[in-house]
């Protein structure tokens, strides 16, 4: 028999995992775009290495979500505590995997000058890195406002995006020879528009946990 | 008190929601491809509204899940039935909005002619349809063999992607003009790669089940 205080011990270790995981993720796409924008190999090299410790991350939640619903048989928040924990992971896997593809990028480009000085690429990258992190922060404190504040902030990246893409594919036309690269950045940015997506996912998934709500995927 | 009968019995159910809902995803690819290749606007625009019912089947099954594990308290396979169940559901949904991706292209290119028939991006959709319904044959069948088969194939589809790839930037080097379509070709062409890394999770997620063996995710 297991008592509601071990139970509440184990949920606060799956909180605290996610957030490991989460923590894990925000270096890797934080350490992506250095190493595109400073053309940085070693740092692009430890990026992709180190995806293989948050792949074990979600295993670890995984098994670990399923052992809790095998031996307490949750129900109401309980479950979607658990349920939740479950998509979550999935979504922060999913980030880890385009920080990998950016670091990626970033070595498949590192032989040759920069068409441009990166700016939006780098901001858009913080600004997805602040939603992953307000997104757990609001999961863990079950902070609707916050989470709420998550979605808002997804049109934000949104938009920067489209001028990415509309800003790449010009430099495309007026010189051929940056077509190779400039389609390369554009995959850079519709990576960070999907690790956007993920953190806007999580802070849904944060507002399901406290209402019992669904809201419409992005 | 629930019977072993009737938890079979949902348990069915479930599994025929995760066919329904992977049947709709397969119509969504092929008719996003279709509208594609013969800047058919209607269809387009059709897979597009029925990405809404997609998106449902998500919530209904996810719910279900949830129900199940409260209700029945599973453990062992019938636990692992109903974790996939979630993961799998999110696959699908993600092969989802893909197809609704691929659809919106459709329906911006419809009004200026294609750069060139339309072959390999067909053949990928073709492909990528088969892992998906393959992939879910296995699942509902526990069949490993045919599992491990959906994984081997992706290889070839990550093959045909590359092929597309570079074919698409020569296109764009010899003639600016194309730029802005080959761009968008290239998104479809990643779109289909990525619905084949799903159907390859579905496969991955069918060896779990019937192992209980994690396999390395791609």
């Amino acid at each position: 028999m297991v008592t509601r205080h071990s139970y509440d011990q184990d949920l606060e270790l799956l909180r605290q995992s996610l957030l490991n995981m989460g923590n894990a993720v925000a270096d890797a796409i934080d350490g992506a775009v250095i190493a595109l924008a400073q053309q940085d190999n070693e740092l692009a090299r430890k990026v992709m290495e180190n995806d293989d410790d948050v792949d074990r991350m979600e295993i670890e939640i995984e098994d670990k979500c399923m052992v809790l619903i095998a031996r307490q048989q949750p129900i109401a928040r309980d479950l979607r505590v658990i349920g939740t924990g479950l998509k979550i992971t999935t979504d922060l896997e999913r980030m880890g995997d385009h920080a990998y593809d950016i670091a990626k990028i970033a070595l498949s480009l590192s032989d040759q000058p920069l068409i441009k000085p990166l700016v939006d690429i780098p901001r858009m990258a913080r600004m997805a890195q602040k939603m992953l992190k307000d997104s757990l922060e609001a999961y863990i404190t079950l902070d609707i406002g916050l989470a709420e504040q998550v979605c808002i902030n997804d049109d934000e990246v949104d938009n920067i995006y489209s001028q990415v893409f509309r800003e790449l594919l010009t430099y495309m036309m007026e010189d051929p020879k940056t077509i190779t690269q400039a389609t390369q950045l554009i995959f850079v940015a519709r990576y960070l528009e999907r690790i956007a997506d993920h953190a806007t996912n999580i802070a849904e998934w944060t507002i399901y946990l406290v209402t019992g709500q669904r809201l419409r995927k992005n």
